[in-house]
């Protein structure tokens, strides 16, 4: 708990460059008195990714965590300074102690308490620890693609999940990508009058009639050609959702809506939540956009659209049929800008980590873990896991249902905590042995 | 020169109520050193009236204009203080010197300078003169449903036009309508992560569909029923855009476009911009706006759409059958609501004023003037003139090219002025006359 307080206390928010050196250097610490051979590898243009390595045996199995965290703001709304790590009521609350320095303390931890409880371990681990992820892991595939024989192992586990809303434990083996887009259309090169909307051309109108036919209202992604590279989910993903249990009612009720997308429910809802690529929305602007009436013809509309991928969508693939797509439906006008793109990753469900990890949940939880074949969100968990070949976990974490990552007043139980510990000897071990 | 330096000195800010009640003792000041019988007729929750009655004949002429300005903003571009009335060179710079103080001072200089210089007015003269043009003459069809007798003439002219950017005097006898809507689409209760964009409502993507069902890429009108109240323009309207000119380069180069709309041009484009009704999307805000990338699932989405109306559409009638439209498209989710409405105004192009004002303008001008059967922009013309079935011509006025109305350096020529002072004489006595 004082080492967790300790790293929580150091402020290391990527998005403002503040105290990621002092951070790295903590991190590095603690693997060193583990009696690891520790590197901080330094990242052009970035903050340095820690490497650690100890531990003999036939198989390798790497940690991936962060180090940096969200910036606190806003401030006003904490009970306590995010970075006292204060304890109140058997809670640790601090930014980043959910997201994700409980979690690699946790790891740390656990290597400590198995080597002086139990003995030498039983396999090599390797940390793998950056300092941007928050910002969107900027340096993280090129580091990969140069560090293969460092980061190589024969599992990985990822961040680590968490305690759903009824207190189950979930696990899971894969991440959405992203390709996220702007779109821009031009008219006039100033704004007119709207009396001219007879003659002139109104970009509002063409970004429209473009965005209408990427999408129908029956939820059908209608980008040429892009539903090809959509795999229908395996059998094998499909029975785990159907074990999977998911609040309808409850996220339903949360988010005020009358009834999800097309009145699907049961299995059909979970499969397009967690393993159908999007089409989405996320902002559009152009013209007037006050109170009352502005008789204006805009000279510019813009839309942000968001793909989130599944395996075999690559962004640079969503890309090439987004821009033909509109090309051939007469929207050569229309400018596509690709501003991020994230590949997906997906671990197969039956991998030894896959299952020793279950069994190491099922061991110090005293149940099976839900697990989600991927999950909705997009994470950098590609480079360090598909690119490679490595097989992937998420692994268990500290996170709760009210955990309130990205949030004020971020928190985890101490008891998940000192639990999350617990599990991580017993993961070692199981797949020591598995 | 004076009395209008005088009233444009006096400011009469509609928006920001500045000035009116003193622009308004000022005018009817004016009007009683006429001679004329003076009304200042309370408007409930406006300001007044002014009402000038004065001359004996056969007929009635009735002149609209109004003492009400735009706000001057933004200041640090005017070269010199908006209300001192400043003249440089032959032009005279003030906040509504062109709209349209400007014309009102003329009219009533033209109308003493005939009494002093010709004898008697050979017809009735009626000034009607508001003080909240700029705001949307929230009153005036109120206003003139009750007072038909006070308002009714034989023929209204209306604040006055100008000279062409080719110098050309212009007149017209109609202004289009605007039925202008804020669409609304909601999804959850609050903005969610992007990933829900898998089975959770998308507003951004309900309002694009939805909109993307009220015109096609033809610039058809979609809205079902809509265009059935649509009369073809009749072949005198068509014989005077013929001859009117159109600088469609000039036009197409100060808008920085490629091309008009579906490559229109010649009369088609003309017949487009003065008597076809339009849909035209004034602003879109959803989500999302700024540099970068959101992960965002907006709450809401929300549209402007104004509708520039030709005979016989009217705001209601478009509001009706767009909410049936959306209806009958499953559309139903998407609120509407009618924001402003004005009614278009179009009077005969053969009426004794029309030809009376053409006349005026060939003997003062030494030109014929270019005819528009109807502008593309919309003014409370309706209650005034088409309402009460007087015949409605716009009367020449100060307006040149670069007049900058609504902008800073408003002005007009003290020469343009003049000759608008000769024109008003020579029209009163061409109307007594025809």
């Amino acid at each position: 708990i004082a080492q967790l307080q300790k790293l929580c206390r150091q402020p290391s928010i990527a998005a403002e460059g503040v105290g990621l050196e002092e951070a790295a250097q903590m991190v590095m610490e603690m693997l060193q008195a583990l009696g690891a051979k520790v590197q901080g590898i330094p990242v052009d243009g970035g903050p340095k990714m820690v490497f650690g390595e100890l531990g003999e045996g036939k198989k390798t199995l790497a940690f991936y965590d962060h180090y940096d965290i969200q910036p606190p703001d806003p401030l006003e709304l904490w009970k306590s300074d995010p970075f006292a790590a204060e304890i109140r009521e058997g809670y640790m609350y601090s930014r980043g102690v959910a997201d994700n320095k409980g979690d690699l303390v946790a790891r740390i931890c656990a290597v400590d308490a198995y080597q002086k409880a139990v003995g030498p371990l039983p396999l090599r681990i390797k940390f793998i620890i950056e300092g941007e992820e928050e910002v969107g892991s900027t340096h993280l595939e090129e580091f990969a693609k140069k560090n293969k024989d460092l980061i190589g192992a024969d599992a990985m586990i990822w961040e680590g999940s968490g305690k759903d809303p009824s207190e189950r434990p979930f696990l899971y083996y894969g991440m959405k990508g992203l390709a996220y887009f702007e779109l821009r259309a031009k008219g006039a090169d100033h704004d007119l009058h709207s009396s001219w909307g007879t003659v002139a051309p109104d970009p509002a109108w063409r970004l429209t009639w473009a965005l209408s036919t990427l999408k129908d209202e029956k939820e059908n992604i209608l980008v040429e050609g892009l539903m090809e590279h959509f795999a229908q989910p395996e059998e094998k993903d499909m029975e785990l959702l159907r074990q999977a249990p998911f609040d309808e009612e409850g996220y339903r009720k949360s988010f005020g809506i009358a009834k999800w997308l097309q009145g699907w429910s049961g299995l059909d809802l979970k499969v397009r939540h967690y393993l159908w690529p999007t089409c989405t929305i996320n902002g559009i602007k152009t013209g007037y956009q006050g109170p009352g009436t502005k008789t204006v013809l805009p000279a510019e509309a813009m839309a942000k659209v968001s793909f989130r991928l599944v395996p075999d969508l690559t962004p640079e693939l969503v890309a090439k049929l987004l821009r033909q797509h509109l090309d051939r439906r007469g929207f050569k006008d229309i400018e596509v800008e690709l501003l991020n793109g994230e590949l997906p990753a997906k671990g197969p469900v039956d991998s030894a980590i896959a299952q020793a990890d279950r069994r190491a949940v099922k061991e110090v939880y005293g149940q099976e873990p839900i697990i989600y074949p991927m999950v909705a969100g997009t994470g950098p968990m590609y480079p360090l896991s598909t690119m490679l070949g490595i097989p992937v976990s998420s692994g268990m974490g500290v996170g709760h249902a009210d955990d309130r990552i990205h949030s004020p007043n971020e928190n985890i139980r101490v008891e998940d905590y000192i639990q999350v510990i617990k599990y991580n000897g017993v993961l070692i071990q199981k797949f020591a042995e598995g």
